[in-house]
């Protein structure tokens, strides 16, 4: 079987070309847009790689997604990130569902959920962008948060460097279910299962100025109680 | 203030060079041995950054550590990981620790930790040798497991590529505690305060082939029981 050489972007699905082509028959790489995104949306952590000077680099950091283009920022300090504006990136988010025990160690795995995008690192540029990018990033974490604060001064949209990279081509990757042992080891005694793993989050922690009885704003209650890292 | 341009690994500390060294003041990267080995092994997950053609890929994969030696896997028909042999590669670690809400946008946060690690990526060559770094793999996870699987077979060892890096050089990072607000914003009627990120492991799940009461092995139940996501 020969694969194209490129599949152009349909409205479902995002081209196919040698950054996110999967390289073999069993990787059951998806290119839809809605999976991409699903995975994008279920974290706010992102690995992003650079190129510095031939040398890889990959920095944790948050990320948040306006239709296709995924966003993350740092301080205008950085000169890592004034170096990789312009360059080629990849951003992946990868979540870890659970350990898969088998019968073999060849079989063992994990299930987990990762997407994949590439594309070119650009600075967000002006007071009036950067302030509605990292107002989405608010939101994206914290519906109604930003209005609630105590206003963004110039002097910290000036310290605050926002990239962001428009997808040219992504991929997502899952797994999922029991293990899948060869059917001679099924009766080999050991046992054989998976270990979900969960991301949740914890009650708040007010801090030591927050008013004694202060409710917890609505949406992080809601956030908290959804069991997700995100609403 | 200077930085030195290099400065010579000890017992207790890694080299710092270009690679590692935290460019900005205010970013208290340690690169203390125990500080970056703990976070590499605080999680089972990691993130490889290499560089193929000028292209950063960043892939999650499982990694495994003895001493400074740091190993990951993939199958032998990855074309990818055969090109990465004998490259620089960057490999990271992190935990989201939980969300910061500040009263201001600029002091929002996240607690974290996490871990970069930078070397070579070399092949681990010969049956005895893949087989042992296999068993170290399963061992970090599943202490007592691996003798009581099915045995490895010449053809799963063939079919499997493991990598390894030591480490030439390393930082870690960590965020801890509540925001850090400026003084003139704590009377802000906002709550504030710190929502913690668990990552957790759930009630084992047998497969349809294991046997009904069979128990779930000592090491893995108290794997459970610990709240870690590793032993």
């Amino acid at each position: 079987m020969t694969h194209p050489k490129h599949r152009p972007a349909t409205d479902a699905a995002f081209a196919v070309d040698e950054r996110n082509r999967a390289k073999r028959l069993h990787e059951r790489a998806k290119y839809d847009r809605a999976a991409v995104h699903a995975v994008l949306d279920a974290s706010p952590l992102c690995h992003v790689a650079y190129v510095v000077d031939g040398q890889p680099y990959v920095t944790p950091t948050l990320h948040w997604r306006v239709g296709d283009r995924v966003y993350w920022h740092g301080s205008s300090a950085s000169r890592f990130l004034k170096k990789a504006q312009g360059t080629p990136v990849c951003l992946t988010v990868s979540l870890l569902d659970g350990y898969v025990l088998a019968r073999s160690a060849f079989h063992h795995s994990v299930n987990y959920r990762s997407a994949m995008v590439f594309g070119t690192a650009q600075l967000v540029e002006g007071r009036e962008a950067s302030e509605a990018a990292l107002r989405h990033m608010m939101e994206s974490l914290y519906p109604g948060r930003w209005d609630a604060l105590r206003p963004v001064t110039d002097q910290e949209l000036k310290a605050t460097r926002v990239l962001y990279l428009d997808i040219e081509a992504a991929s997502m990757k899952d797994r999922d279910g029991p293990p899948s042992d060869e059917p001679e080891d099924l009766t080999h005694p050991v046992w054989a299962g998976v270990i979900p793993v969960r991301h949740s989050l914890g009650a708040a922690e007010p801090d030591a100025h927050t008013p004694e009885g202060m409710a917890v704003p609505e949406g992080l209650a809601a956030l908290i109680a959804s069991g997700k890292l995100r609403p």
